[in-house]
């Protein structure tokens, strides 16, 4: 009994803070931006082009809303998350490939100084990537992913996937959800690494991320079918080929898009070239205590010319990561 | 006053025939489909898939429904519907491509008789269709389709795609949905010539429409970025290919699907490998009078040997068209 009487009060307190952050978040959906002209634009967007029988309004079937997630849903420094993967990944099948201990690139994998990893160029780390994935057929891809990210933590920050993601970024896709948006994910990673981490952190369900194609064919094992992973890229998601994608998995040019790199730039044009209102924002790394400090001079030119809103992490995010 | 006293009762038989209506489709969801063995299996599955603390249930983010189109959910015969577009594109094109009207496979399209159009191979229409593509930006190609689908009519049942596409088909689409299910059209077309119709005929959204994939490319054309569309397929999306792109652009195995030809088979059999229960529905084309009678023996026989379900035209539509 007086158990009972010692936890009310203190579930009730519990009771009243989460509705006072829901009523909070009812009021301001994005709750981890500072307010100012950033945040403001971002609003006054949303409500032009949701505003029926407004001058800019745009039919709920045309609010296609597009994310990158390396360096805009989450950090790519010091490594891109899924390169933890592949690491851990040709780590496990090393012992029935001695010879990777002694070429390059495989052989950095195995040097004990964790700069050494760090010397691997774009083109080395699609080759280990590809060779990290060879064979599998979807389940087992899918299967290894889900285990490693159970126990996988981010160098610096000492978190796993679900304390990754930049927590401003879940509440805009959110907030554009809300206001009839579709939400997808155009990422430079794998689709199947992506979609472990896509519906459970941003809500983007499996086929609404358009990834790197790795090569795959179909397979009957024991008279059942599969489909197996080829070592090869069809499809690079980069640069021009991320509007090429977008056309051929979506079908209609964006509303809105969201990138950081010069990867991010055609994607970005060709959102800001409809033939109407388009919001392109480019999330900008300058904040080095809390997060990184590597913002790209090419996009932020761009950003200037062409109008593209800039996202400073430092200026425009009240908090980064979810609490 | 006379006047309103008279349609007064009109108005109230045609208000009481219309709920009529509404409360049947309410009891049953497949009202074009006779009642019998085939539409039960149907209910049966769906019931079970969806009964939360059911042997067999199935979350909503796993229910994926995928429909082939040509001959699943609109005639074959005696051309699939794109291809009347690409004649007619070609046609367009004809006066300044004087050397069309010399060679094979081109030259067919300017013979009087229509059955000339029937000596083609896959392989010719294949080639047909790339030359008629080629080049247009997206926005131009989504326009044309639009165009000519105002006005085409089929050779045979005298309608519009409005009027063409399989009234139970659509109940079974929408049935589907309102049970959960997200529903993908699987296609051998070109995606963004069945994205025209995939909307407003069974409610399946761009994103959803998985087609055979025409070379894309991105191009800045007078400072301003497009995608334009190049003469090569880069993946046909037939027989093993399907599931290969159902896997690419969904991420999953399907929990149901539907085909009719010999390319489906690959789908069908990757949907019934499923490692629980599924379900595969093969159409077979036996009605001559309504529609057509060419059933696919190879499909038949597989059907039987798997547990695919056949879908008889004859005998389980009702109805076929929409009236």
């Amino acid at each position: 009994m007086r158990r009972i009487f010692c936890t009310t009060p203190i579930i009730l307190l519990i009771l009243f803070l989460l509705s006072l952050r829901q009523a909070a978040a009812q009021i301001d959906p994005l709750l981890s931006w500072n307010d100012g002209p950033t945040k403001q634009r971002i609003l006054k967007f949303v409500d032009e082009v949701t505003k029926e029988n407004g001058p800019n309004y745009v039919p709920p079937g045309e609010c296609v809303a597009i994310f990158d997630t390396d360096g805009a849903l989450w950090p790519e420094r010091p490594l891109p998350v899924e390169f933890y993967f592949v690491i851990h990944r040709l780590r496990q099948l090393a012992p029935k490939n001695p010879q990777w201990r002694k070429t390059r690139p495989t052989k950095v994998l195995f040097e004990k100084d964790p700069k050494a990893l760090m010397t691997l160029s774009q083109q080395d780390m699609e080759k280990l990537r590809l060779r990290a994935y060879a064979g599998m057929v979807q389940e087992d891809f899918r299967h290894e992913v889900q285990k490693w990210m159970a126990t996988w933590q981010h160098p610096k920050f000492k978190v796993g996937v679900v304390g990754l993601y930049y927590e401003p970024m879940r509440e805009l896709i959110e907030y554009l959800r809300g206001n009839g948006f579709k939400t997808f994910i155009a990422t430079g990673g794998s689709s199947d690494f992506v979609r472990a981490v896509s519906e459970p952190l941003y809500g983007v369900p499996f086929d609404q991320v358009v990834g790197t194609e790795i090569g795959l064919r179909y397979k009957v094992i024991g008279g059942k079918s599969f489909v197996a992973r080829d070592p090869k890229v069809t499809s690079f998601e980069s640069g021009p080929l991320k509007p090429v994608n977008i056309e051929r998995h979506i079908g209609r040019r964006p509303l809105m898009a969201v990138g950081n790199g010069k990867d991010d730039m055609e994607m970005l044009a060709y959102t800001s070239d409809r033939h109407r209102m388009s919001l392109c924002l480019v999330i900008s790394h300058d904040d080095a205590e809390r997060e990184f400090d590597y913002p790209v001079d090419e996009v932020l030119r761009a950003a200037q010319e062409r109008g593209w809103l800039v996202v400073s992490i430092k200026r425009d995010w009240k908090s980064i990561f979810p609490r």
